[in-house]
C-alpha cells in the first residue's frame, strides 16, 4: 500500500500561514512526522491562496528536502506549478505528479505535458490522472470506467508504462447525495478499470475527501480504506498522522497476506517505535 | 446484514455457570442486551459442560423466549441437540439451525438430518452449512469450494430451496500459520461459492474465531468484517455487544449503500438510543 500523506497543503491553515511567513519549520515539522509514521510519498499543495504558487511550490520542496528524503508527490492542476516543483526536486527516488484530468477545456493536451514532466523526472516518476475531463466529474460510474479506458489508451499512445499510471476514480463525499456514485459503486469501477492494460494501472483514491462534512470522518475514512485494500486499491492519500487509520492499513495489509501476523503487527507502518 | 449474537454459548464462563446453576436472569439479561444492541438472531449454544446437552438445549430456548421474541440460532454440530430445542421453540419468526457439515465419518447424512429438521420447523428456517466433511475442515480454498459446491447440489437434490442455506467457509485464526487460508483468499472464496446457485446461498462467517489469540481481537474482527460487507458478505456470527463493531457495521453498510447517510448513521443498529 502506497500511503501518500495529504497534510502539506495550504489549504490547511498552518501551511497556508507557514507559506505566507516562510517559515520552513512547520513544514519540516509535518515531513519529518508524515515519515516517521509511515508515508511513502509526503503531498505538496501549495493551495490557492499563494501569491505566486510556482514560488510558493519551490519553497515547499526546498524546505522539505532540507530536512528529510522521503519523495514526493507534487499535488497541482496547473502544469506549471508541478513544473515549478520539478526544476528543484531530487527526484532520484522517484516522484509522483499529482494530477492530471483526461483533458480540460482550456487545456486539451494537460494529460500530454504532465507524461512529458513525468519522463523528463526519471524512469521511477508516476502520474495521477483523475477520471475527468472537459465536461468536469462525471455524474456516474461507466463515464468515469470510460474516461479510464481513453487515459490508458493514451498512455499506450505515447508510450507511457501503464504501471506508472495511478488511476483516481474520483471519490464524492458521502453526504453529497448522489445514488449512481455510492462508494461501493467506486470498488466496482475500480476492478473494471484494473482489467484495462496489462501491466494494470494503479489505482489510488483521495480517502479524506469521501468524509467531508461529516460527523464521524475517521471512522468513515477507515471503513472505506479497509474494503478498498481487500478488493486490491494500490494507494491512497490519507492522514498518515491518524493512528487509528495507520492501524486498519496494518490490519487490512496483514488480513490480506500483505504483512505476516505477529502479535506486533500493528507497528509495521511506525519507524520510531 | 443478517447478525447473529454469540454471547449466549457454554463456552462462556458466565452462561456455563447460568446453565449448571439454572439461573435465567443472566441467559434473559444477554438475550436483552444483544436484541438492543441489533441482534436479528440470538445464537444459542449450551457448549460442551451441560452433562444434559438436550435438556440444556431447552431449558435456554425456554428461558430466552420468556424474555423475547428474537428469532434463535441454535448452535449445536449434534441432531439430537438441535431436535431438543426444536420441539420448545417458537419459530414463527424464523430460525438458523446452526450448523451442519456436508457430511461426517460417523454420520454421513448428517446434513439430510438438519435439511429435514428445518423443513419442519417452517419455512422460514435456515441452515449453516459448513465447508467441512468427514475428513474435517479443509487445508485449502479450492476443497471447501468443492465441498461448498457438493452442499448446494444435495440441496437441490432434495428440494431445500438454496436461498435457506447460509454456507460458512470457515474462518480459521490469523493466528495459526497456514498460507493457504488466508482471510483475504476467504473472502476470494465466497465470491466463487456465491456463483455455485440461483438464488445464491448466503455467506455468513464466525468473525470472532478470526482473531482468537490476538493482542488486536475487536480491531481485526472490524476490518475483516468491512472487508466482508463490501464483498457482499450476507450475515456473520458476531459480539454484538461490541459498539465499535456495530459502528463498523453501520458505516460499511453505508458506505455499500445499504443505509443511507445521515449524521446519526451509527444509530441505526441501536434500537433503544
Amino acid at each position: 500500500m502506497i500511503l501518500i500523506g495529504e497534510r502539506i497543503n495550504g489549504m490547511f491553515k498552518i501551511v497556508k500561514e507557514a507559506i505566507a511567513a516562510k517559515d520552513k519549520k512547520v513544514i519540516q515539522e509535518l515531513a519529518k512526522k508524515q515519515t516517521e509514521a509511515g508515508a511513502a510519498y509526503l503531498d505538496v499543495n501549495v493551495g490557492t491562496a499563494a501569491a505566486d504558487q510556482e514560488a510558493a511550490m519551490q519553497w515547499l520542496v526546498e524546505s522539505i528536502q532540507e530536512t528529510c528524503s522521503t519523495p514526493l508527490s507534487l499535488d497541482s492542476q496547473k502544469p506549471n506549478v508541478i513544473a515549478a516543483g520539478l526544476k528543484v526536486i531530487n527526484a532520484e527516488n522517484g516522484v509522483i505528479l499529482n494530477s492530471s484530468p483526461l483533458n480540460k477545456k482550456s487545456d486539451d493536451e494537460i494529460l500530454d505535458k504532465y507524461m512529458e514532466m513525468a519522463n523528463n523526472a526519471g524512469p521511477k516518476s508516476c502520474i495521477i490522472a483523475l477520471t475527468m475531463d472537459k465536461n468536469g466529474v462525471p455524474q456516474d460510474i461507466d463515464t468515469r470506467v470510460a474516461i479510464a479506458a481513453e487515459i490508458v489508451s493514451k498512455a499506450m499512445e505515447k508510450g507511457f508504462g501503464t504501471e506508472r499510471l495511478l488511476i483516481d476514480p474520483i471519490i464524492l463525499p458521502v453526504k453529497v447525495p448522489d445514488a449512481q456514485v455510492q462508494p461501493g459503486n467506486i470498488l466496482s469501477a475500480m476492478d473494471q478499470i484494473r482489467l484495462l492494460a496489462e501491466p494494470a494501472p494503479m489505482m489510488t483514491i483521495g480517502l479524506s475527501n469521501l468524509s467531508q462534512g461529516t460527523t464521524e470522518r475517521s471512522l468513515i475514512n477507515r471503513i472505506f480504506l479497509a474494503m478498498g485494500i481487500s478488493r486490491g486499491l494500490d494507494s491512497a492519500i490519507v492522514d498518515v498522522l491518524d493512528t487509528a487509520l495507520m492501524n486498519v492499513v496494518a490490519t487490512a495489509e496483514m488480513l490480506m497476506n500483505k504483512q505476516i501476523y505477529s502479535d506486533s503487527f500493528l507497528k509495521i507502518y511506525s519507524k520510531t517505535s
